[in-house]
Parts: structure tokens; sequence; C-alpha cells
């Protein structure tokens, strides 16, 4: 009867916690901008407080980079209790291009869609509008009962969404008072509209920038045009160069080192968790998956590999013409990676690629400040996984299911690493939410079944 | 004798010309954006202004875009001089990278380089500093005989470097008053330094620009990198997919129509002109030229097409990383053509290329704003230029060359078609005077001597 109590509490409260959840995200907390570094503090000393209303001891701990907040509920509990860690990150995406949004990204509010209700703001899906389930589960459960019914580390990052450069010193400086039983994090999506998801697996990531230089300065057209090396040509090509058009596949020697097919059984079963293919391309104007080839949707998103540009840029982009050959052309790129894929051999791998197809007088430039992660695999044969499963399918009324990511969370390999702790990934978005992209959104439905999926889950943890 | 007065008077008056023309480079004159259209207009003001300081009449013109000036002298001389059109361009090109510049762009000054004394500035050599040359040598003339010695009508266009949309229908609608018996430009280089070079032909100029569609909004690259289309990939897919690197040949079906290999004869004269392979390929880094294999680099600038990405953009370009997929990816383009190429069919060429290699989900959209204009070949055997080559012969102490000229400049085009007036091109600006870069200049000997050039011209041209 008392969790009866706990999730009718989270019923009657939903608009307050809305209301909550708006005034946090009209924080402009963008990590990898420095114009945004204030707000991003901002944000950090919007959570202190946000926690210490609901008991918990909670403080902003300075980095090198963005703070983390920290803070800590049920010590007195003592060892007979579960001692979980739960993970969030307060910062958020740039927003460009603005001109794409429908409202001022940091003006939140409620609009209805087809779909129901949304909540319409950057960072609303990701991830103050996921961190923030957790979070009301607590503040209900505490109002109902006075106390938590466990030991709760709460550890939020304002740097996820720029390399998480101060994670791992923080983690390494800080182990004693982290260290939990289980990391719980929630900054994942369901599988499907209305399919309650645990994440088995995460994709890693390499990042990399390059410049290629051509002429030692911007060019004329006409006085060079013919016998001119031009860079943005040079980019393309190598850019092209990359991939293979036949099989879809990454044309890169050794790319795929440490990649695993998945098991024909992992596989009957995420064909069954009930991934709608169609709507999943069909909401973004595709009509088929553009991946490797004999490969399915799925397994294109979660299980193989990727070399993606994420931006390219050179030359003349204003209005009219200008015949230049330009001195430079910059790409950025990202790989997801899977399986054993060793994130340093990797970059090893792509660079040499790049410099292996270089015309006589191009150069290519590097970015040596950019990270990688490898791929995580979840321990899901902990108990934990199973309560977890049995509350999100009662909450739900459909059965949760194990699904991949196609998403990177280097956390949970540190966490890993650094910590010896596994983690365990449960959220509540969609795969609509347009996260990273103009006009991000969450679902009411995903904030309030998403709170409710929370205090069942602590329940369970703690029946 | 009265030639040495002349050219005298413009030795004397060096300084004093410099400085006339560091005041009109202080205008930022940039045409192709509308920011700048005030001072396009104060530049039109300080030319009719100039002009009647010399006792010629001068008007500015209104036209749709930005104006023309237009100056007559000498009609009471009758028919029995000549009467020449003097043709230049007071727009400027934009200046950006402004980083990479030495000095303020618009901020004239003397500069001592390895080469001389030079006048750095944007818009020095290309093409205020080279239409001065005309003008001070008027000025010289009118001084020392107190008039000049033939009807001259001067014709200053403000939108060479913006496509210029007014100057066809500027042209059909003031015919009777522009024609006359030849057009003089001074918008060309020389072959090498100290060579004084004739235009024997110019390349014509397609401008193109589009941009590819993929998905309906930016994406995640967690959530749609495998399956999803990325219109980076595809856009440096279809802009490698324009060469055929093997040859150096642009790949496009039916590039080539119209194009004429060299003569011969022409090919020896021009090998045989001055022209300084290492000095030109080395001022900006480059070992070898990279066009067409089997092509002289004088032929590959000078006699061959191109076909030239002037711009590409799509995605982040800011500091750090951003794991997205953007919606869309943009290209801008040039090509330079020569012989018989038509523009507008060459034009169908490109976009049919790349509609025909599109993937599906992927979508193109055409900047239909952008002109093109043909190539052209000047009447050399007319009487004036020979008369143009002893003048610069004796001024440069080296016989003059007819040279090619791998630029553009539609108007002679269209002094041919719709006044049915030919051009002669003599300029005096430098390869190294980064024109359309950072850091433009022109050299104070070609000032200089291109004042004297001109005079010389003008007394052969009425002997």
């Amino acid at each position: 009867m008392s969790l009866d109590t706990v999730l009718n509490r989270i019923d009657s409260e939903l608009d307050t916690s809305i209301e909550r959840l708006c005034d946090f995200l009209r924080i402009p907390s963008i990590s990898t901008d420095p114009a945004f570094k204030a707000d991003v503090d901002r944000a950090a000393d919007w959570l202190v407080n946000d926690l210490q209303t609901i008991g918990i001891t909670a403080e902003k701990r300075t980095t090198p980079g963005h703070p983390m907040v920290v803070g800590h509920v049920g010590q007195d509990l003592g060892d007979t209790v579960p001692h979980v860690l739960f993970y969030g990150h307060y910062d958020v995406q740039p927003v460009d291009p603005l001109n794409l949004w429908t409202r001022e990204p940091f003006d939140p509010a409620i609009e209805e869609t087809e779909h129901g209700p949304v909540i319409r703001g950057r960072g609303s899906s990701d991830d103050k509008g996921q961190l923030m389930t957790f979070v009301e589960a607590c503040r209900a459960w505490k109002d109902v009962h006075g106390s938590l019914p466990c030991r709760i580390t709460f550890f939020f990052e304002g740097e996820e969404e720029s390399g998480s450069p101060s994670l791992v010193p923080f983690l390494e400086a800080n182990k004693d008072e982290l260290k939990a039983d289980l990391a719980l994090v929630c900054d994942t999506s369901m599988v499907s509209r209305g399919v309650p998801s645990i994440s088995s697996q995460l994709r890693g990531m390499v990042k990399d920038e390059f410049t290629i230089v051509g002429p030692r300065i911007d060019l004329h057209s006409g006085h060079y045009g013919g016998p001119g090396l031009n860079p943005l040509r040079e980019l393309s090509k190598i850019v092209a160069s990359f991939y293979d058009d036949e099989t879809g596949k990454v044309a890169v020697d050794g790319f795929y080192e440490g990649v695993h097919d998945v098991p024909a059984e992992q596989l009957a079963q995420w064909q069954g968790c009930g991934f709608d293919e169609a709507d999943y391309l069909g909401s973004v104007g595709y009509t088929q998956p553009h991946g490797e080839v004999g490969y399915s949707t799925l397994e294109q998103q979660w299980a193989r590999p990727t070399l993606e540009v994420n931006g390219l840029w050179g030359g003349y982009n204003g209005a009219g013409s200008k015949t230049v050959i330009p001195s430079e052309a910059h790409c950025k790129i990202t790989c997801r990676l899977v399986g054993d894929m060793d994130p340093d051999a990797l970059r090893d791998k792509i660079r040499k690629h790049v410099e292996d197809r270089l015309s006589p007088d191009a150069k290519v430039v590097w970015d040596n400040d950019l990270d990688g992660s490898p791929a995580s695999v979840m321990n899901i044969s902990r108990p934990e996984f199973e309560a977890a499963r049995t509350a999100l399918s009662a909450e739900w009324n459909r059965e949760a299911v194990f699904a991949g990511m196609g998403g990177s969370i280097p956390v949970v390999g540190y966490f890993n690493t650094v910590l010896g702790m596994d983690s365990m990934l449960v959220g509540f978005a969609n795969d609509d939410d347009a996260i990273h992209s103009p006009n991000e959104k969450y679902d009411v439905k995903s904030f309030h079944k998403g709170m409710r999926s929370w205090a069942r889950i602590l329940d369970e943890l703690t029946k």
C-alpha cells in the first residue's frame, strides 16, 4: 500500500514537478561553449538547492572545468540496505541552428502533439528531464515516508556534452565517497514508444578533427583554377574514401577489428522487443536504412560501428559567390564503437587512412584535444536488473526489454574501471525527442511514468 | 617631347597619385554584401568627384543594384580622333578571413617587400589600383596639355565582384552613349613580373550553389548513426565524383564539349612569354601543377576549363564536438569556361551529374540566382593592339606579349554582343597580388609604370 501512496503523490504533484523542471530548463547550461560558463555554474547551484529541499546533503564541487554536484542521503541506514549511486548530467547541447526552433530553446512550455503533451525546450529530454524523473521520485517518496528506503548517492555532471574532461580525475579523487553497489543512470531512450527498456549495451566513441591545408593563402580561381590544389576537393575525396558505397561499410583499414556479430539468440530477442522500424525511419524522413548492407536497422544502430562526419567547412559561405580556392578545409568526425574496438588504435587507423591519401602539396593538421571511450556491455545477470524489469513491466503494462543502445555514455565505462561499479541504465526518452537538435522535447508521459517507474524500482530494490 | 613631359609629370606626382588611390581604398565598397551598400555608393561618388577634378563630365547613374559611373571628355574633338571607352570596377571582394590580414583591409599603406614597395589593402590591385593607372595618366596628360588627345568615355561598374546583375540592362539602355571604337580594360595581370602583357583570351564562368538535404531535422549520431543518411557524406561523395583523380579531368559527362586544344603556334608563343612557373607555383606553396595531366601549367591556367568548389559547409563548426547528423550540407561552385563551352548547357550537365548520383532519401536544392558567361577571344589583329604593344615594350624595356588569362571578365563579352565593340585588356597586376585573398597588394612599380604605360598607349593611339 505504501508504494501506491507514493505513486498517488507523484500523480497529484505532477504539475508542480513539471514547473520545477521548467525552472531548471530555463538555465542555458551549454557546456561546450565557454560563453555559457556562468550558466552551467548556475545550473549546478540550482540542483544543489533542489536536492537540499528533499533533505539531501548536497554540494557543488569545483573541477578544472564545470562543477560536479554530489549529494548523499541515508548513510544512517547502515550496510543492511542497498546503496545506489544515481548519475545524470545537467549540461546541455548547443542550440544551433536557432532559426529552426519553433520557440526559444530556453523558454520551455507544454505543447500538445499527436502523441500527447510534451515539454518543449533544450535539455527537456537530454538530460535534465530524465534526471529529474529520479529526483522527483525521491521527493515523492520522502514526502510520503519521511525518508528514503536506501542509501543514495547523487552524482551530477556538467561536462557530459563536452567530453567530460574532469570526470575521471574526479572519480579517482573521490573513489570512497562515490563507490556504491550499483550506479543507476537515466540518460537513455525506450526502444519504441511505450516499451520500457533497460540497456544491455552502449556504443563507445572516438572524436577527431582535422584541417586540410593546401596553398599558403586563399587564391583567386581565375589565377590558380586548374593548376591549383583545392583543399575542399581534397577533403571531399578523403571523406568519400572513408566509405565503401557498395557495402555501406567504413573503408578504413582495420576499422572492424574487435567488432563481433550479435549472437543469434540476442538478435531474436531484439527483433521481438517492439522496435518500430517504420516509425523510427519515417519520423525523420527516411524510407530505408542507410548503413551496412546485410544488417538490420537495429543492428546498424546498436551493434555496428560508424564513422560519422559531424561538421565540414571551408571557403566562402556568405551571400552571393566568391571565386576563391581557400587555403584550408576543416572536418569534425566521431566514431561509434562496439565490442572490443580500441579507441586509441582506431584513431590511429583513421589518421593513417587520411595521411595515406593526401595529394602532394596537401598537409593535414590534427586536433589532439579530443577524447575517446570504448563500448560497454551491462552485467544484466545482477538481481537488480530483474527487479527493475519487474517494476518497469508493472508500470508500463508490458514486459520490459533488454535493449541495445546506439549512443555512448562514457561514464558507465569509468564507473567500471575506476570505481569497480556496474551500472544499470533505465531511460524514458523517445526517438522523436530531437535531442541535440532544434525543438527538443520530452513527453509528459515519459516524465510522469518515469517518476512512477523509479518509485517502483526503489520499492523493488528494497523489498 | 610632349610625351616625355607627361611621363615626367607622372614621375614627379607619384606620391600624390598614391595618396589619391589610398583615399579611394579606404572606402569598403564590398558589393556582394548588402551591409556595405552605402559604402559602394560612396565609392561611386568619390570617382565622380575625382573625374570632375580632371575636367571630365561625370555622373553617378542609378541601377536596381549598385550605381554605374559614366564620364565623357573630348566630344568637341569630333570624329577625326579615336574614341575609346575605359572600363574598370570600383567594387571589391569581401575580406574574410579577416584574422589572416596583417593590417586592416581598408587602412591602406605602403609596405616594403622583397620585390620593392607595395600598396597594401583590399582593392589595391583588383581593381581600384588598376583603374587609377588610367585615370591618373589622363590627369597628367591634362595637366601638361590642357586637354586629352582623343575622345574618352569612362565607364566604372560597382557590381563586378557580385555577378554584374545590372550590367547588361544598363548597356542595352545606353548603347549610343557607351559605344566607342574600342574598349580599354585594366583588370588583368602580367604573365610574369616585369613582362608587359596584353590579353589574347579570357575564360568564361558558370556559378552554382546547391544544398543536399537528408533527414528532416538534425539527428543525434547515437540514435541514427548507422541507419541514418548523412548529407555531409553525401556531399563529399558527390564533390569527389566531379573529378577523375587519375587524369585530373572533370568527370562530368560532356564537360569538355566546346573545348579546343591550343594551336601549336600559340602554345610555342606562350611558352616563350616569360611566365615563371616555379615562382607562380612556389609563391603559394605548390611544388607541382595539380590540373589535367598532359597539359602545361600555362594551359591549365589559361586554356583548360575547371570545376572549382569555393565553399562547403554543414553540421557543427564551433568549439569542441557535437555528435550531430545534420539535416543539410551546402556547396558553392564555379566553373571556368574556355573555347565554345556554353554556360547554360554546362550548368545543366553539372546538375544532372549531381542528381544522378543522389542516394535514396537525399534531395538537392539549387540556387537559381547565379549567372554565367562564355569565354572570350580578343581581336588582336586590330591596329590598336600593335600600338599598345609598341607602347608597352618601350615602357617596360622588353617586348610585350599576347598572353592568355585564367580569369573571367564578362563585360568583355557584353561589350561585344550588346555594343558590337571589341576590347583590349592591358593590366599590371602580379600573380602574388593576393587579389580576393587576405593581404591584397599592388606593387608601386605596377602603379607607377602602369600610369606611364597608359600615357604611352594614348600617345601611340593618337599619333
